[in-house]
């Protein structure tokens, strides 16, 4: 077993095996040691000693240290000053991820905005850029520079910051396959080569881009990736909720034990496209009586009576106006509402998840949405006696998208830190 | 490595991890290798050598002697002759699944009937035996000693035949969780403990039950699961499809990468109870416009003009009608079609199954439904220029629920075939 030699014995192996019927082949124990180590750093809710890591996680105290030397050298964990401790004993240095090094960019295209984050390894977001511009009409050529113009903006940001750019997510608002945009219903765009586009650009933001290091998802796959990261309990994989995105737009990730539901070929969550009334609206996408037509954005507004154009931002109008007790506003509010819970009754009994998140617009809206969603809930859902369904706004609100799509390079780094540690950043020195 | 002598070593360890953050623990390599011989055993397409198991597994030839000794001594497999083979060289003796020994027994309660089947390790049907009445106003406990009669009867058929029962799945109609029948809407059945009153009875059909192997599921679930052994490729975990039983009542079962969904707290696939019409019918269930109120058997016998009490069998009237041109029977059965086509379609935005399979009384009447559904999956199916959903009727046809029933203890002991060969059988010699 001389292969295994320099971090001897492992008792905890967290293996991912790929299914029933697959070999568990040979894994590098480094590569697997490296992650158990930085995921008990990251579990732990305080600054954590090598000798505490040890024993959490069987592996030896030589093991440890060494590892711990990798990871420090890769900027991953540092090293923080042991609280004051009453009696006999020098505590040990304690570890903690590091909120300085490897950091994930995330990117949003919008249909009204696109945006740009940076969030460090613990999780914090450290920068932020919007650009509020109406996208649709456009090609997605001019889009996708205007994008990377705010990305090495941020991305500036953050190498003055002392962070160094490890990946990059970009959302977008429609369906994705291979990296290709198939269809932005609200863009009209056909067909996107979304990521040779993004990795070409990529060099004038100062971003020398491993491929690997880059993913091209649905803007509402991310947000909900980000929910689960932000508000996941001890058990990830007890999570299962419908995280409903509202935008001009309406989509959805689906949650399932921990997991995203991506479907056989990836088109999972478009639950902006349950049919609500099979001879309704004409709907963007060209069906009738979309969930869209009744409980996007742009129908709130419309029939709120508010300009989409409000100079103020029209959904902190339609907020102002249900406060300040408009019948107008209230019932758009209510009709939304309940066209929403209409649809997520339709994924609680056919998916049984335990909660509906409220993100983007609707974060906001959450006031004025909750109580008709969860009237057509306990209505519609048969098993609603035995299994209730909670309903609340999305703890990281309209950011949800652009801080998930952070979040996937953050997570990516924390799930293969060997793969951080063998690459170079993605920000030349 | 002691432990591992009598085995060797492992090269081709399927381990089913629990997940992500678990340990990988030190299992029997006897149980794993014993189901890892009949895996291959049972894959092979015609009759496999020893020798030709030990190259497949990487398990010494020793070791794969020793255990087909147990497998054959526990009537899982048996030697057959090799096939006359040209050139030199003498053959070796063929080992295939044994069609005698271990069976799996069925049992089903639906609203108009009772069944009960036998299936062999094959997953060869080898006895069946049906009770059609109307179960609707009768009590749990009434119904459950008719069960049990059939049972009995199908079961002394079997032990007869050379079989011994190795488990038992009884599928029924409603929402089930920890083997309560929390509501059966269509018998109005509440908090019913139904595993308790059928293990009590199953000494009267003389299975000397062990719990472990019975398991009390909805129908349809019950009814994909037989569909995905019967219909399942070379990859089981390619298979998705949502699975649509049409009784009374309408339920599904929803296979996502080769497995069944069943949600957060084991009630998904309520496909009947998805909304079709907010303010439309009232259903059983109490809710409105319920894709049930509009494409049960009873909705299209009502809307065909068919008697439910129809001597011949309702449905077969229906499928005569449609044959001979009846405006009526046609323009109910498209309506229908209608109907779950729409439900279907947004079960494909939502999850993204490639199929769409009809079960239940929906596989005879499938001539008939399949072009409207296939006409609103086109319609309403956001990605369908990209990810094509086929519709086709079930392989098993109306008997894949009490088929699936007895493939559920089938599986068990293919899957874990040391828990068979530790137990005695349920029929006592």
């Amino acid at each position: 077993l001389n292969i295994f030699a320099p971090y001897g014995i492992v008792k905890d192996v967290a293996v991912k095996t790929p299914g029933y019927d697959e070999p568990v082949r040979q894994r590098s124990l480094r590569t697997h040691n490296l992650a158990l180590v930085l995921r008990h750093v990251a579990a732990s809710p305080a600054p954590i000693s090598r000798a505490a890591v040890a024993a959490a996680t069987g592996l030896t105290r030589a093991t440890v240290s060494s590892i711990v030397e990798e990871l420090l050298a890769g900027q991953l964990i540092v090293e923080v000053d042991p609280p004051p401790r009453a009696g006999a004993g020098r505590p040990g240095v304690g570890l903690a991820l590091a909120d300085h090094g490897p950091a994930g960019l995330g990117l949003e295209i919008n249909v009204d905005y696109l945006a740009a984050c940076v969030v460090d390894l613990t999780g914090r977001v450290r920068h932020r850029r919007i650009r509020r511009a109406q996208q649709r009409g456009r090609t997605p050529g001019d889009v996708l520079d205007d994008l990377i113009e705010l990305a090495a903006a941020t991305s500036a940001d953050a190498v003055a910051g002392g962070h160094t750019i490890a990946g990059i997510g970009l959302a977008v608002p429609g369906l994705v396959a291979d990296g290709v945009l198939r269809l932005a219903p609200n863009l009209d765009w056909h067909e996107v080569d979304i990521r040779d586009q993004l990795l070409t650009r990529a060099p004038r933001a100062g971003l020398a881009v491993d491929p690997a290091t880059v993913t091209i998802d649905n803007e509402a796959n991310l947000a909900a990736l980000g929910e689960l990261d932000a508000d996941a309990g001890p058990d990830r994989r007890a999570a299962s909720f419908l995280y409903v995105s509202g935008e001009i737009g309406v989509g959805a990730g689906i949650v399932v034990d921990g997991d995203l539901m991506r479907g056989r070929r990836g088109f999972a969550g478009e639950f902006g496209h349950v049919t609500i009334r099979p001879d309704g609206a004409r709907c963007h996408c060209g069906a009738r009586g979309c969930l869209e037509a009744y409980a996007s954005q742009e129908a709130i507004l419309r029939n709120a009576g508010v300009d989409p154009a409000d100079p103020g931002g029209p959904v902190a109008r339609v907020v102002a106006l249900a406060q300040a007790g408009s019948t107008t506003a209230l019932v758009a509010l209510e009709e939304a509402g309940a066209a929403i819970g209409v649809a997520a009754a339709t994924v609680v009994n056919l998916i049984d998840v335990d909660t509906i998140v409220l993100g983007g617009v609707y974060a906001p809206l959450a006031p004025w949405l909750t109580a008709p969603i969860g009237r057509e809930l306990a209505d519609r859902v048969l098993a609603a006696r035995w299994a209730p369904v909670a309903v609340r706004p999305s703890v990281l609100g309209a950011s949800a998208t652009v801080i998930g799509a952070a979040g996937w390079a953050v997570r990516r780094v924390r799930e293969t830190p060997s793969t951080w540690l063998a690459h170079a950043s993605l920000t030349p020195a």
